[in-house]
């Protein structure tokens, strides 16, 4: 059996009582260390805290383990019940849906315990999650690298009056180019787009396009740490957002569309002061 | 103190920790009990359940008295712990930004315990939640209301080869047509949209346009009682799922955009065998 687990979005206490049960009845458990872990405010310490209210040691998978040994995660669940732990839910990111085909076409019984992730937990500002349209990332720009296929979306969605959930980039366990080149991989440290270097990128793809989906005085919301008891949200134009020190990762950004006055009324209690 | 609290999809091993330390710290728990109850499998046996986990008895609100006594229900937050349990998670219905809002207007300290909901919860089925466009929700038809406004959202969404969630109707606690008329209060029984029942209309609104948004023909995905032990997913045109018996209540229905082969290995395991 393999259980593949959400974790929520705060600490150690937002599992649930399903996954707790869950986890505390497998042989092994495995936690994915390479989407949103550091928004789960883990170090070695937070990793112990797992551990201990779990009463299991936990096997940090980063994503060329599961890549690369999922073979082998797989063969366990065959004979065991294994624990698969996803910060957020399960189904966020692409990979834990190529697990589950791995694992069903393997015969395995899999069972998915869910929790809350951001594409919910962004409620908390009084946007209305039935006005959102479609979701976009937004990538880190390098000096060749430049892709902007957000722009379109962003501009569909504002079109038809609807909200923008902005997820920004993430670069865990990266090689380095060097290390890339000499066949030795070493690894950059780790990266988070803060909200302030992602309007940066979105106010300059908005420059190349006549009728601009946006611009600087747009409103938006600033999401830190979402789900954390220190989470931070402001809302303001994307020249008052820019000026945010938001703190420690991970951010999102919500463009908004169109504003019901029941939307209106709680974003004020976040409003931008400056 | 008011705490908002999510209590996922399933039944009462679905709270999350946080939440669990939350409910019990509180002096007074009310719960809503105007959405989707029934999906969380709550009867008298099943609220007695709740109320052995949590030590507490539990007031059960209606929309009624959430809108009639919600000021009452602040004034107690205003002195002591107040929780208000949502099935799913908080921000799913407006009416609890509302109370949020209002409890803020109070000066009254927040908190939110999130949990997942339908809009994270059918990432089950495989089709990538960044790849939906807007939630529309589908409402009953009588003999002189058809609202069909969720046409065009499916249809934008479409258009962009993106997924469509459809929130399907549920009455509770409808005042009957004759009690209004005579001024005293009774009640209809509860009724639950079936799938079938959304895609007979959802077939009789697209009938009225010259370019279709969908034919019996689209691939679509149906889920009943998502994230219970016994919940059930079946993926095949509209003609085929309307001959699908689906069960109890509460059912939802995604109409697929354009679908990449991944999604489809997955699609393929709920396919339905007709």
């Amino acid at each position: 059996m393999l259980y593949i687990i959400g974790l929520g979005l705060g600490d150690e206490r937002d599992i649930t009582m399903r996954g707790l049960e869950a986890v505390k009845s497998c042989e092994k458990v495995y936690m994915e260390a390479y989407t949103s872990l550091l928004s789960f405010g883990l170090d070695s310490h937070g990793l112990s805290n797992l551990e201990k209210l779990y009463g299991k040691s936990i096997t940090l998978a980063d994503r060329e383990m599961v890549e690369e040994k999922a073979h082998h995660i797989l063969e366990e669940a065959r004979h065991s019940h294994v624990a698969f732990l996803v910060v957020g839910d399960p189904f966020g990111a692409t990979t834990h849906t190529d697990l589950v085909v791995r694992a069903k076409k393997m015969g395995i019984h899999v069972q998915i315990v869910h929790n809350a992730s951001v594409l919910n937990a962004i409620g908390f500002c009084g946007l209305q999650l039935y006005r959102y349209g479609q979701t976009v990332s937004i990538p880190f720009f390098t000096d060749s690298w430049r892709p902007d296929s957000f722009y379109e979306k962003i501009h569909s969605n504002r079109t038809m009056g609807l909200h923008t959930l902005c997820l920004l980039d993430i670069c865990v366990k990266e090689p380095t180019l060097e290390s890339l080149a000499r066949g030795r991989k070493t690894y950059e440290p780790p990266r988070y787009m803060t909200i302030n270097t992602a309007i940066e990128q979105l106010l300059e793809v908005v420059q190349e396009h006549q009728q601009p989906a946006y611009t600087e005085d747009t409103q938006c919301v600033g999401f830190a740490r979402l789900g954390s008891d220190d989470q931070t949200i402001v809302a303001g134009t994307m020249r008052q957002l820019q000026m945010v020190d938001f703190g420690a990762p991970l951010h999102c950004l919500v463009i908004t569309g169109n504003t019901h006055p029941l939307e209106e009324e709680m974003l004020e209690f976040y409003r931008c002061r400056t």
